[in-house]
């Protein structure tokens, strides 16, 4: 961003803040998508959340492919499609479970998951699961699905979806949540659990393992000279001036996996070199490029029409569809090549001459 | 807490959002305050926190034992110090190093610290910063600090101390920032890194590595009656009934390292039972016990004197210090053991008992 001095410190903290935390949560979302499939992928997290960052944190799930959220908040105000099952509570303060679920059906009889794992999954919950959605049937409504949240998720799925088949009951949908991420999801797939919805929580929310994105801001010009920042960290030394960002594409319309930043006023860029190791380059001139930087806001208004949170995640899977699957393998993946231009090198490294001598 | 259920479960997310997130976090600045010994800490964490979680874990980090924050809204209305140190960019976007640092010190003479490392700590920052130091004395000023933000933090420490002494400024103080935690800050404790105040970020406002605690908030009676939810994972049922909870006190002062659950209208509870191992119990009527649960809303309203955060950072150092050491280290530290006495586990087996029949 371009601004006077004050205007851009006042914002540092606040873009870094939206930026790093909503990319991080997007980026986790988009992996937990990866290997959910076609599976509905619920936000449960809010209760978990640090603090209020679970309300952007719903936000940023569904723009990395998530497709509902259980903050109310979040989705009234995003316009995101909120979602939720019955609490453990609801069941514990009826008579007894079946007394809960019959309650629970009459009063939401076309929008229907029981949660059966409050006393016992499979001698209790899905058998008056299973007598609640046969009396739905009977007044013309269907139980939409039930919910599993503790035990072995595999096995609980598979017992159950057998036992709602042999009742007749195929169309009945299987939820489950309790500690999911990416990787427990990847293992219920593996094993073939027969589940059509997770509801995420901790991990989706927090980013876990990672709390943070470290994204920074520095300053790259002042008063239409550059600036440097070195550091005895070689990789926190800063590149100086107004900048663009070329992403080279394949001949199958595939991310070449070579980002190269370049001067604002660089239109041509035939190489681009390893920003820290010497002598390390490579070509992009026979591939195509596309900039990636593009103007949002002038003089404080906003000049591009903002895309609503359905066509922003449809971007991002469209994005996501043209990085190469050895970029998003879990285990080693490829390291996407982030590159410079031969005149910003060139600039860097006057600069930095400058200040050591 | 005690309420309608449609009460109940509206608050409950609130109240765990708030407990979890700012207990964790108040926890991370304990155990930062641990090693830091009186060392002054400042929360430099907004940037990267998760969203507008960040003005929460200011709060909870001055509970924890932080002195201090650079998010000025939280210090604002939480009543905080306020508390940071000039930007890189400050220094960038002047003529050079020298004069951006006599530019800040002519704006803030009584509260001046100089970040030295833009450029290149022992061969320019910390000049320019004596140079500097030295004109403030001129003016019947004192620089405040300097703070390194990169690099080798106690090998730079070390020098820049050095070179402050020599130059009769011992009164300047040094503070580190970039990436510190509690194990970073006991390796420079260890290493005698002459550091005054620490900048904590990332690690302390986001709890890293653990990224949430798991408070949960279940329903123990309806209408009056005990009610209980079962789990095919054995921690994860739960104990019916309103409670209070009993902590031991042995002939120290001291935490004896165990609380013992028990139902609201027990005040002696001789024995307390493993939750969840047969057979393993220990005996708790020689010690003093203290009830931790107390009233502080009833009918809506507060009933108690809401303290200041002053008031709460110096009880929780206070009960800290009643702790015994070996529940703080952070290597295979004691498990503090949690209890139950014999009515409420006559009365949580019972319950489960009448669910399996």
């Amino acid at each position: 961003m371009e601004g006077k001095l004050i205007e851009a410190q006042i914002i540092e903290t606040l873009l870094l803040n939206i930026l790093n935390f909503q990319t991080l949560i997007a980026t986790k979302a988009s992996r937990i998508r990866f290997v959910a499939g076609d599976g509905t992928l619920i936000d449960f997290g809010l209760r978990r959340a640090q603090g209020l960052g679970g309300y952007h944190a719903g936000r940023a799930a569904v723009i990395g492919g998530f497709d509902a959220t259980s903050n109310a908040r979040a989705a009234r105000d995003y316009h995101l499609r909120p979602s939720g099952t019955m609490a453990h509570s609801y069941i514990q303060c009826h008579e007894d479970e079946l007394a809960a679920f019959r309650s629970f059906a009459a009063t939401r009889p076309d929008d229907c998951v029981l949660l059966v794992d409050t006393y016992n999954t499979l001698e209790s919950g899905m058998p008056n699961a299973i007598t609640v959605a046969r009396e739905m049937e009977k007044n013309g409504h269907r139980l939409k699905g039930i919910r599993l949240d503790s035990g072995d998720l595999a096995y609980l799925a598979k017992r159950s979806r057998a036992m709602l088949d042999e009742a007749g009951l195929q169309y009945v949908r299987i939820a489950a949540s309790n500690q999911l991420d990416e990787y427990v999801i990847r293992s219920l797939k593996a094993q073939e659990a027969p589940i059509d919805v997770f509801g995420v929580g901790t991990s989706l929310v927090t980013g876990r393992p990672d709390a943070a994105l470290d994204g920074v801001y520095k300053l790259a010009q002042a008063d239409g000279r550059p600036v440097i920042k070195l550091s005895e960290n070689v990789s926190k030394i800063t590149l100086p001036e107004k900048k663009q960002v070329w992403r080279a594409i394949d001949d199958r319309g595939m991310f070449l996996g070579a980002d190269a930043v370049g001067l604002d006023d660089e239109t041509d860029i035939p190489v681009m070199h390893h920003p820290f190791v010497p002598h390390q380059s490579f070509a992009i001139d026979r591939y195509e490029t596309e900039p990636l930087l593009r103007m949002v806001m002038n003089g404080g208004r906003i000049v591009y029409d903002p895309p609503s949170i359905t066509e922003t995640a449809r971007y991002c899977r469209e994005r996501l569809e043209m990085l190469p699957a050895e970029y998003k393998r879990f285990d080693n993946p490829h390291i996407y090549k982030v590159g410079i231009s031969s005149r910003l090198k060139e600039l860097r490294d006057r600069l930095i001459a400058q200040h050591k001598k």
